[in-house]
């Protein structure tokens, strides 16, 4: 690797290129905590020396694994085979807000968060609102496709991609899409690149699609005695026609972790196994009617307490349990298994039973929250660091949550991607000829395998 | 191919397979009316056959075209090769309509309009509306990725797609994406499928997304001066955070041939160079007020005449001039070559600019109508069949407006695809490693490129 260094720093200048073992740590591990040193970690300043890397990499068979925040829940960032690590971090400009034709041009590593401060300023809208949003690089939404509350109204990542411009491994530079919100010329390539986890190309530049941003948001809280009584609230909204841009559930054990590390005794009344947190947004003629069947559609399934924001304040108040949630199951225990599982929307009460019953037969404290509206769940299986049986009944029950999901029709993730924590399971949910077309997909792509090798497949 | 089409006969019954020359024909033209007689046409049952059929063609290096609904205006579904054309016209049924998750089942056959009158009962909505929707299949529609006027409020057809089931050129059957509106699990097939024109594999299954019914439509219409001039609307819309469900552009010259068409004077005042059509939709509460601002944005942009539909019957006689357009166009020549191109919103006047010089240099009539919102414009040149002169005049001036929409940061195509008829033009917008790298993505899915041949790749 010493050879490679040498020529790594030709390419980028030898201050861009770490190999101290503190940054080869550093950059070897992700969200999830598990992961594996890097090589030799390079931080680029722009596509053609992005290009000139692969190439290198690609002839000399050296794994190359692309990295953003490293804000991931799977590995996705982190080089389980070493090699080099191609940090994005100085490819971090807005370089273009279009307000006429609703798009933004963007380098892989600005924060999302920044990305919808700056269009919002101007009164546009980026809706995709993963929790990381403060943290993640929008190259890594976009590589991972991540979601958010909003999905249920607005849809995910790949929604907002119109373009991108990437490197092949072999260091050839391909654009896909532009700045036309139809473009039926070809493949798709943005859409496949998009989620496609780091293993086909290295993704550089993004043509982001944007809306107006709604000028109103009203936000109610309602409790319930079950998780059933929570879906029907919202099987009822769906009824109504009524279609909030949030749709939270956190059910009764992430309020008792919360209600713990806030110090309050409760945060709901008592027997709530389910809290609902519902956000309408639009124009002011639209919220408050939307509002108000809102109320009607929750109170009619039979919520326990409905409360709505008067004011901002009261709105930041009513999101702040859902702030809370991660910081305060990391108090319970600093090691969870976060999994992002997705069931079509009616079958949640069916998935909480089976979390239920994962919980009594592998003895393990699982709270649950997540983005109902999607039946898209968080399950967080709790371990104690160092307890090596809890870890072994904690992957068991993986296991047998995944294969539960698969048959109730829904997906293993629906936000967090595959990496390497995952690949194990994707043959529960798609067929041997699904994965070996994506497999070929992959050579396409990337003939010797360098782009992030040891992801997704199993 | 006699032996062949004896073995078709024993996958789908000798009555499904035909080789009278009435049929060839037929099945060998779509809406470009420039076509190649199939050698056997096959109308397969169910996907069991289909896969039957693709791995007997993919033995026998036999070329396989699918086909829909055969409304297509670039050859996608026309087997330039000959060779057997699978049509999947009995694979026709809505599986099912999914209200509590907001999805329908359909196989590829279902004309387009027949799901949204079908889901719409249930007060779900089908967005996608091409101009063939009471023609063209939904197969059609997810191969093409079409559009329509509705797409710059809810997006084109691949917005819509969930999940598909397709058979492989090797007769295997794959299953991507599924019934959850959330999912990263391996590389989205799903969307690299949508727009692949029957190259990458044939659909027999799609699971659609489906959104609640707005409650009420206004319709506006508002006449113009000049192209620009209407232009400035949309873009006084944009800046007024208005997003109309519709925004249709008519021109001119269309307007003198639906006049001509319907044997009035005149559809507009004197001078009319442009004519928008406009809709909102939404609940009650939102939409007169977005007609309001509709309204204001327009008059402001200097409209010399301005109508709002009071009610239904008013509606369609708005939208009766959208309607009669290509019937009129093809009163005044049964042929025209209609190109789908699309441009940033803000650079349609310079298209427009581009089409005038082109009529003046090459001494053709070209009217123009479109989808100005997302600045996709349908540039009809009519030619006379039989006179070889203007017909290559007309080629000519095909090379000058790609050219020119390319350099506008455009592309060649928004809705109709590439088939056979725009193949050559495809170097124009994409770059040598990025059409490489979709030819090996074509050798991935289908390595004997038996899946409709001499489509979109040059």
């Amino acid at each position: 690797m010493r050879g490679l260094a040498d020529r790594l720093r030709e390419i980028v200048g030898a201050e861009h290129v770490l190999v101290d073992s503190d940054s080869l740590t550093k950059y070897g591990v992700d969200a999830l905590k598990r992961g594996h040193p890097a090589d030799i970690v390079v931080l680029p300043a722009n596509t053609e020396e992005i290009s000139r890397i692969a190439a290198l990499c690609n002839e000399t068979r050296t794994p190359l694994v692309p990295r953003g925040g490293g804000t991931g829940y799977t590995g996705g960032a982190v080089p389980v085979h070493g090699g080099v690590v191609v940090s994005l971090e100085r490819l971090n400009r807005i370089l273009e807000i279009d307000e006429l034709n609703l798009l933004a041009v963007v380098e892989p590593n600005v924060i999302t968060g920044d990305i919808q401060d700056a269009v919002e300023k101007v009164g546009l809208f980026y809706p995709p609102d993963p929790a990381s949003l403060r943290q993640s690089a929008i190259g890594g939404n976009v590589a991972e496709c991540a979601g958010g509350p909003r999905a249920f109204k607005y849809g995910v990542t790949k929604q907002y991609v119109l373009g991108l411009e990437a490197v092949l491994a072999n260091g050839e530079v391909i654009r896909t899409g532009g700045k036309v919100v139809k473009n039926v010329v070809g493949y798709d390539l943005t859409q496949l690149l998009v989620g496609s986890e780091g293993t086909l190309a290295i993704i550089t530049k993004i043509i982001l699609r944007l809306v107006p941003k709604p000028t109103r948001q009203i936000t109610m809280r309602a409790t319930f005695p079950s998780v059933r009584h929570a879906v029907n609230a919202v099987t009822n909204l769906i009824r109504a026609r009524v279609v909030p841009a949030a749709l939270e559930l956190i059910d009764g054990d992430c309020l008792d972790a919360v209600a713990e590390a806030l110090k309050v005794r409760s945060l709901a009344p008592p027997g709530t196994a389910a809290l609902l947190l519902l956000e309408v947004d639009g124009g002011d003629g639209q919220v408050a009617d939307e509002a108000d069947r809102v109320e009607a559609a929750v109170r009619a399934a039979g919520a326990t307490e409905f409360v709505r924001a008067k004011d901002e304040s009261e709105r930041q108040e009513l999101w702040r349990v859902r702030r809370e949630l991660s910081p305060s199951l990391r108090m319970i225990t600093p090691l969870k298994f976060n999994h992002d599982v997705v069931v079509p929307k009616g079958r949640v009460p069916e998935l909480f039973e089976l979390v239920e019953k994962i919980k009594q037969e592998f003895r393990l404290r699982i709270p649950c929250f997540g983005h109902v509206g999607d039946g898209n769940i968080h399950v967080n299986i709790m371990v104690t660091p160092g307890d090596d049986d809890e870890i072994r009944r904690a992957h068991e029950a993986e296991g047998v949550l995944f294969r539960g999901t698969v048959a109730l029709e829904g997906s293993i993730s629906g936000e967090h991607g595959i990496g390497f924590a995952k690949a194990a399971y994707m043959p529960m949910e798609l067929t041997a000829p699904t994965i070996e077309t994506m497999k070929r997909v992959k050579q396409a792509f990337d003939p010797n395998g360098i782009l992030n090798p040891g992801k997704m497949f199993p």
